[in-house]
């Protein structure tokens, strides 16, 4: 303990944190102490570098506040966020598939009625959105929360303008047919907020910042899992390379355009049962 | 691209980030994004405990700011610093070893003259610290700048108290013969800062936030590699257990008790020549 080298240090972390009481802790702090060594070694991360990541890591937790989530945001561009929703998210090929839940989420959102324009003067063309929740047998699901958040065609969400009011977000209930419906406006791709750090971090890797427009959805119902999802658009030209790896082929829908300039999209979500309804 | 799972999807993110200009920073962030996604397999990281880790992150970003580095205070717990300064002071076994430069050091320091009582108030025994600096063939190196700072007898250093006063720190030069001497205080065993996050995380693991008494030095002289290190006690009872795994046998001296109550410790420092020197 008293000439720790560049190899015997991690046993020696390893040994300290042995008493763990939580299992599971320990099993992560296990793997995470061990990975994180192996990195610093395999690169042989300089004094300099440790401290530039110090320094990232720094500007990530002070841009971070009520309102913006920088951390997501790396998680998300790392792909960290997506592997961890396809690990956790295994179910029958008839339910629809989850994807990242993304840094814009609000608590409390406002309540409509079905049929409602949720977009409450956010900026944007208008667009119907409609279809069904159902189960896995095709059980219509009534009373389903449907908690729907979108930005505007500028591409910021509400939380992201100085006003702070509700816009474009909200949260709906099925009708006793599983059905849901709702007036909002029509998804554009936008860049997530790239004037940070992780915004430095893409440019100097060269990539480019942008998602593919879609459409946020959280559904949840008594004794089904709960689904945290987006609903993409066919005709977007990022689905092949959403800065956040996000995009599922079974997420995407034909968003068609009316005579009068305005859209509609039709999604019908099929939710896996809870496991202890199982 | 459209339906990644939670295999493929580090290929995905390795193939988005492969156009990165800087080949050091492509060879970094290959292998984060390869060991970042392991880690997350390997323990089959919940989304639960996802939303922890972005929870644990953020609030070690909220409690850092310009007296406090929780980031630091992270890495050192973890063992990445020591790790860190491990690889990258491969020195000859003659010269000084260097540790961890932890969290608690600041630019721009009060200078002293030689001799004098740099404790400016701070709580403890006096104590008087004195040696010499040197080079690889004993010659030695006049004008040294030494950085020293410490905590007080509380286990606090000046940037944990309110009233931000420099105390217990400061900037000594080697005179012509390389000798230093000055007046501080004794140090003391101290808890890090374990009222955040990173304190919570150690009790999790049952771990302890001691580290064993120590006086930081950061040496610098023309034409030497700069030495980040600390001189330890050899009566501490943590020197087996310091929080941060900084301890090297060569570092830790006889602090020796004086008729009068007060201490006095030696260490002579023995710097690498700079690359570009030798």
């Amino acid at each position: 303990m008293r000439n720790l080298n560049a190899e015997t240090i991690t046993d020696a972390v390893l040994e300290r944190q042995k008493n763990t009481p939580s299992p599971r802790l320990k099993v992560i702090m296990t793997s995470l102490v061990q990975h994180l060594h192996d990195f610093a070694r395999e690169v042989k991360l300089t004094e300099a570098e440790w401290t530039q990541g110090i320094e990232f890591l720094t500007r990530v937790g002070h841009i971070t506040d009520d309102k913006r989530q920088e951390f997501i945001l790396l998680s998300d561009v790392l792909g960290l966020s997506m592997l961890t929703v396809a690990m956790n998210n295994d179910k029958p090929a008839q339910c629809t598939e989850a994807t990242v839940f993304g840094p814009f989420h609000v608590d409390g959102a406002p309540h409509f009625e079905l049929g409602a324009d949720i977009s409450c003067g956010a900026r944007g063309i208008p667009c119907v959105v409609r279809g069904t929740v159902r189960g896995l047998n095709g059980e219509p699901i009534a009373g389903a929360s449907l908690d729907v958040w979108q930005s505007d065609e500028d591409g910021l969400y509400d939380v992201q303008h100085p006003d702070g009011e509700a816009r474009a977000r909200g949260i709906l209930h099925s009708d006793a047919e599983g059905r849901y419906d709702f007036k909002s406006i029509l998804a554009v791709p936008y860049a997530i907020p790239h004037d940070g750090p992780v915004g430095d971090l893409l440019k100097a890797m060269g990539r480019h910042p942008w998602r593919p427009a879609h459409l946020h959805f959280m559904v949840q119902a008594p004794g089904y899992q709960t689904l945290v999802t987006h609903v993409f658009r066919s005709d977007d030209p990022y689905l092949d390379s959403d800065a956040v790896f996000g995009v599922r082929q079974s997420l995407i829908a034909d968003w068609k355009r009316q005579d009068d300039g305005s859209y509609v999209v039709e999604y019908d979500f099929v939710l896996n049962p809870a496991p202890d309804s199982q």
